[in-house]
Order: C-alpha cells, then structure tokens, then sequence
C-alpha cells in the first residue's frame, strides 16, 4: 500500500490547502517583519570546527554566566582546546568536549575558581511569560531569546536546560567548573537547571553532536581513544575574519510575532492536526533561529 | 588542570560516601524487590534486528491501540516489512521506518483503515497520578508502567509521546495510520499527543535509531537510497524460539519502589546536586525497564 509521510508532511502539502489557511509556527516565523528579528553579536558565537568538516555554532550567554562566558572566551583565545575532543556522548543526556583528563595551564585571563553562576537575580530582567504551567519552577519563559525559568517571589532566574543548551562540566561542589570541559544537552534536562552553569546553547550544528555513536562507557564516555571526535577549532566568530565570520539572528521574544508563534506552537491547527494540545513546555517552543545572508 | 566528569558523575564516587548516604534513582530501583517487577509478555515485544547488527526492542501497548497493534503483529507475522529500511531521521524529532512508497498489499489480518485510537476511555485505567502541573493536559501519570496523559473529567487517556515513543504514521486525516510505517520519537513530542495513535515504545536498542545521520531532505527523509539503513528482520518475540528471545520487565509503576524512584527523580538529592528541583516532567520520569537473564 502506498504509504504516508506523516507529522508535519502537512507543512508542505499546505500549498494546496484551501483559502482560509490555517497558520504554522513555521508560517508566522517567515511572515515575521525584519524588525523582529535581532542580530547576535559575533563576539557571543564560539565556532567549533570539526576535523570531519561539521560546524557547531553556540550562542554564549553573558547576561546569566558572565565569568563563565568571560573564561570561555579566554580559553578559545589562549588556544586552550588545541587538540580538544568530544569524548562523550550519552544517549538522551549529553554530548562532553575539551580536554578531558589533562594538566594543561589555563591561559591567561582565566578566572580558576568561578562564583556558582548557576541562577542570576531576577531583577532587572524583562521576562516574556510562557504562560502555561510548569512542573519544575514556579514561572517559565523567555528573556532576550533565551528560555528561562524563575521565581518571582525568590528572586532568581536561570537559563533552562532545553535541547541544546550548553554547560559547564563541573567537579562536586564546591567546585563549579572553569569552562573548559563543555557539554551540550540531547535532550530537555530541567533537573540539571540551577546545578550548573549554563553559558549557552548551540544554534547552529547541533545534529553534529545528537548524531555522534553513544559511548559505551559508564555515563557515555568512549572507550577508547580511537573514538573520540577531534575538534579542528573553538574560536570566539568575532575573531574569524569578517568575510568568513557566520552570523545569526533570533526572533525577539518579545516581539508579535513571537508571540503568535507561542500561541500556534501551543494550538497546533494545521491541516495535519486534530486535537491541539492548548499548551506547550518550555522546552518544546524552540526559539527561533536563522542565518543572516 | 585536571578536569571533572561532571553531572551523574556522582553516582560513581557514590561507594565512597558518608554514612548518611542520600540514594539516587538507581539505587532505588538496584533495591526494589522482585515482587516489584513485572514481566512483559513475549507476545508484546517486537524485535527488529538491522542489518548492522544492532537490535531495537518495543514494547507494544494493546491496552491503548488494540488493532494498531494487531495490525503491526499481523504486518511482521506476514512478513510485510521483508526489505524495510529506517528512511527518515529528523533531529530532535522522530526516526520512522517502514517500505516507505510502497504498492505490496497487507498481509492477511490487517486492517486497512483502523479507527482512530489516538485517546482510550479513561474509564478502567489505575493510573498512578505523577502529581505534578503540565503544560499539556489535567493530568499526568502512569498506568502498568506506560506514561500516561488524561483528563479523568473529559473521560479520555493517552499514551504520551515521550523519548521512545512508537506512533504510527499517518497521512492527513481521516486516514489514521495502518502501522505499516513506524516511528520512534527521538525527542519528548508532548504536542503530538492525541493526534497520533502510539503503540508502543522503545525499551532497548533506541540509540540505534538516535545516534543515525540525519536526512538532509524536508522533514528528515534521507535524499538517497544508499543512505536508507536497512533491517534485517522485524518479529514479535513469542515468534522466536525460546531459547532466543530476549525479555524484559519493568519496575510496577504501582509500587513502593516507583513512588520512591519518582519521589528521588523530582528532588535530586545526591552529591552532585545542590538544589533539588522539586517536581519533574512525565517524560523526565524514565520508567525503569531491564532485560531478564
């Protein structure tokens, strides 16, 4: 029997669809307005080159962990992970870069032992609320494009672990982690939020990692060494030279049109959908992320 | 500097902690007696071996989509999937397998256009309630070790699209699916909950389909036919002699044991964490489930 292409196939047959269209997130985010979109600054994108050709873009978060980021960048410049492999990967968890076990200095401008910048104050942070219920904290929702979950009445705010979201590989407490060991989500860890610092999240390459064979280790680390995934580079894209420097924008979450692209994520109508769910998670809204030309 | 496992790192160091030990999710269900676990039927296990040598196991749910399920029962009986290949994978979304385009006429014993078993009646169920907020629906929980979503007052209960849910793929409704094409979520895929009939999930073998390249084409298809993986066999395991057949069982989510596993997975408490989160998503949830000698 022929046989279907499910999920969102109706994305694409929507070109035939009748004339009251039912709008897409997709939809909404292409219609939204050049002004709604906001450039990221170079100097918040760390570029990891793979010896095997892939890219990993990551978005660096100085607003929620300014040392850590601070040390990031240092790290990129001091030309710290020369020789930097990911070496683990757990299947629905994590995927682990740096150096791993290894005795080599910090570079200068590295701030050894960094604050716990694990959660930032509330205050003096403009909050789009999501909206809809949350098991974890008592508000979620987003700040200047990042997914972030906060108590109002504590006090705090932190970024949530979401798909992509990028840590800081730390010891027991109280060590906190320099920055030199990094990982990226797989997949939604909420547990993790205020455990850790989370400098980040990667917007670009991110199957470059999801991809990877699990590592059959305890945790996912590989084996063997054989197995590990070495990184050609890690640079800071402010540092590439601007005819190459690849650039990003985010829809602001702030905006209309984001707002319209939450309500259609959460009320999903289109032609492929029957029931829709009248809420979405956090982590399921996927802030909008693009290449600038 | 001499760097950090990081994260669940803490469960390894655990064997050297302090008198009060705090316990972990895994040593709750190390713990949990035998009466604790329940055995799953041969007859609802499907076994699909690639050609690679890597082996998938699903656990199929006939209490939620009874002729989905027969259906798939009868397509592997059949021998309907002879020649099947996983031909899409899509980031942080699904891989679906199946003949994909294909014209061969079901086998004897399938129903060709089954109802739409997206909701069962809540009516019947025992369900365990999580007993924290969602985002998606009134309520969360779990029923005979399957994740659940259900309003008790619309009468209606789902099985929810957590990581390694199994759905049917459909074209636009009305069709509903035969089961022909099968997918895994590769990501918790809340808003499909209802739109879809799930039929069962992963329990083994699921980084064989999360670690695959992704396809490149719309919506994850892989662009060329060298790129399809290709299975071997797909069977219910009471069809395979027994001294072959893998089995499993899954920890009662009834009992002592779950109650304690969810009480300790909401409010993370061992060494490594510093702030427990005090709640947790269904899908964060992870019933327990491990193979028998």
């Amino acid at each position: 029997m022929r046989s279907l292409l499910l999920l969102t196939a109706a994305a694409l047959l929507i070109g035939a669809a009748p004339a009251k269209k039912l709008l897409t997130p997709t939809d909404i985010v292409t219609a939204a307005p050049a002004a709604a979109w906001k450039t990221i600054a170079a100097d918040d994108l760390l570029v990891l080159d793979l010896k095997s050709g892939g890219r990993v873009v990551v978005q660096l978060a100085p607003a929620f962990a300014p040392i850590h980021v601070a040390n990031i960048k240092a790290l990129a410049r001091g030309k710290y992970w020369d020789g930097a492999t990911i070496y683990r990967v757990q299947d629905n968890y994590v995927a682990q870069w740096g150096l791993n076990e290894s005795d080599k200095p910090w570079p200068a401008g590295v701030t050894a032992k960094p604050p716990a910048e694990y959660t930032r104050a509330y205050k003096g942070l403009k909050v789009t609320p999501l909206g809809f219920a949350d098991p974890y904290t008592p508000g979620t929702g987003f700040v200047d494009g990042w997914p972030v979950a906060y108590s109002a009445k504590a006090g705090w705010a932190n970024l949530a672990h979401c798909y992509g979201a990028v840590g800081v590989g730390r010891d027991l407490s109280p060590d906190t982690g320099t920055g030199g060991e990094l990982y990226a989500a797989i997949a939604p860890l909420r547990h993790l939020d205020r455990n850790i610092a989370v400098v980040g999240r990667v917007i670009d390459g991110i199957d470059q990692l999801s991809s990877l064979p699990r590592g059959t280790e305890a945790l996912g680390f590989y084996k063997d060494k054989s197995s590990f995934v070495p990184i050609a580079s890690i640079r800071v894209a402010s540092d590439i030279p601007a005819g190459e420097r690849p650039a990003y924008e985010y829809l602001n979450t702030a905006s209309a049109s984001f707002a319209a692209y939450v309500r259609v994520r959460a009320n999903r109508h289109d032609t492929f959908y029957i029931r829709p769910a009248g809420g979405v998670d956090l982590c399921n809204v996927n802030v909008p992320v693009r290449k600038k030309a």
